[in-house]
């Protein structure tokens, strides 16, 4: 049964699942701003910007206008920046029914309301929000590489529509339900892999790298459990395992710009150097500003180090030193009640 | 306080440990079959074998006797494979205070009996175990880079006393009650890594390995799991720390033969090419043997594939398309009831 599905945005993540979904028979249109990305996938079968190399589905079609490309969708995949999210949702305001299922793939938190994306949507009218998020760089999707990824909602049968339109032989989705765990991971990871990056630019090596993964994971948990969410989704795809792929490839920004820190950069140099938007940066600072605004005292370690490195010009060493000289500590007494010893 | 420790085993694990513990100035003594290695720690101060660029520690002395080394030690720590334990511990039966701490440091399970090295250690009359297990070079430990482990045991202050004599400046310890748990967490992420190099010998990227790696923990706690472990023990250090190093780092000797197999070498080949022993081969065959005997319905597709790969040549590529395409699922329902859903 083929849905006519709109993908929002055509940067290489929204490029690259909307090349799956026509793989996968679907009828796809995508919507991009820029007119000339738009007729190269019309005329060329190919996105000019991101992907000039790949010859996309032949059921894929590109289209400028945004109102136009909203109606009548039976589903619609928001693939913008978290920054531009407000500005999509105006202009679907009476051009998308209250029931459409809306996919949300963007990683990030608002840095002033601490609101995730999924909030923002249901802020917006749209209720049948579901979160597609995981470790998945996009060329690897093009690729046709294994992936998995997982699908949340509030709403069991619109995780599984999503499986099932998004499934295939090399890209397999995992249903969840705790959509705010999946989203608090895919953001909260990028600080912990700036960090990463900061150990790397020290020239320290796998034991640390391991060891701060570790930890972060388990701070993770911590900020998500406060949140209500599930600290067992932090141990999935959109937790852990995004987490390993951004603290480890160099494909990672985030990564990227903590190694430039790490051997003495400044902020603006290092930034300078990725020359892309790096929300490991952004999320620190609004985690950072939500502990001490709400006067939390949640153990939140490794991200505050990395918000006084970035911030107060601590030393990027004395930071790890700090993070590894804190008083001695049973490993699991923050992630949970244990009764093994009964602590 | 200054305890006197022996260390049984001069490879690369025991001589970083001993020259650690004798850096936190205690008084310890190392024990090695090998004489030119007793003499080379005693005469010049280095593990000719394994570390010859390192000074140890003055503190640090060698014998070639073990009863002799074992005489008058407040606390022994055990370093040498699994399947020579049971040879070291035979010579300890009336030399050691049944009470006298025993620190196990070696991963693996025993492939005939299932029986992780503790267990060993307890059935031979020592009750008083505790395990050191994390994500740990040996070399980085001699290079002081910041490093983390886990200390458990059944007696929270025996944990807490390995905690305080190997815990320093560039030596994190954290303490655990799952013994079991840090074991087999140890022992089973030999065989995902094994995988994680079959699926980059086969040219795979980033997406797959981070799933491989997240369904891989999954896997594995399902397992400790079955056992009465606690799966949480897998969140930390010595489960999930300890299988992202083994899974993306070039040290890793489990990961390495694995891409050997991806490439299409055959097991005697890639065995050749490493040319150490690989746990996660055995590792594999025991948990799949297990199963089998026992007629265990545990759900552990991974390690089954590897098996088969190995021992019934079963095409690799084919092994992970079956991975990918297995039915479709909830992420967590085999980990924890989980009631969001009500399902």
């Amino acid at each position: 049964m083929s849905s006519k599905i709109t993908v929002i945005g055509a940067g290489s993540w929204g490029t690259a699942l909307a090349n799956l979904l026509a793989e996968n028979g679907e009828e796809v249109q995508i919507y991009a701003r820029d007119q000339k990305v738009v007729n190269s996938i019309n005329l060329e079968q190919k996105n000019s910007k991101y992907f000039p190399e790949y010859r996309l589905n032949s059921k894929l079609t590109a289209i400028n206008d945004l109102n136009q490309s909203l109606r009548d969708s039976d589903l619609i995949v928001i693939s913008v920046p978290t920054q531009a999210l407000t500005g999509v949702l105006s202009q679907m305001d009476g051009f998308v029914d209250s029931d459409t299922i809306i996919v949300s793939t963007a990683k990030g938190i608002d840095e002033n309301t601490f609101k995730t994306n999924s909030q923002m949507i249901k802020e917006a009218g749209f209720e049948n929000v579901v979160v597609l998020s995981g470790p998945t760089h996009a060329e690897e999707v093009m690729e046709k590489l294994p992936t998995a990824i997982v699908s949340a909602a509030d709403n069991k049968e619109s995780a599984e529509k999503v499986q099932d339109l998004f499934m295939s032989k090399y890209f397999r989705v995992y249903t969840n339900p705790d959509i705010k765990g999946v989203e608090l991971g895919g953001a909260l990871k990028n600080v912990i892999a700036v960090a990463s990056g900061i150990c790397d630019g020290l020239d320290f090596g796998d034991n640390t790298r391991a060891a701060l993964i570790t930890r972060g994971l388990n701070e993770m948990s911590r900020f998500v459990d406060f949140h209500g969410a599930s600290d067992l989704t932090l141990s999935g795809l959109s937790g852990m395992g995004d987490l390993v792929v951004t603290c480890t490839s160099m494909h990672s920004r985030n990564r990227r710009f903590g190694i430039e820190i790490g051997r003495g950069k400044s902020m603006s140099e290092a930034k300078q150097v990725v020359n892309q938007v790096v929300e490991g940066v952004k999320t620190a600072r609004a985690i950072y500003k939500w502990l001490d605004l709400e006067d939390i005292d949640l153990e939140m370690p490794i991200t505050r180090q990395v918000y006084q490195v970035l911030f107060d010009k601590k030393d990027p060493y004395q930071a790890v030193e700090e993070l590894m000289l804190r008083s001695k500590k049973h490993e699991m007494e923050s992630i949970v009640d244990n009764s093994l010893w009964n602590i």
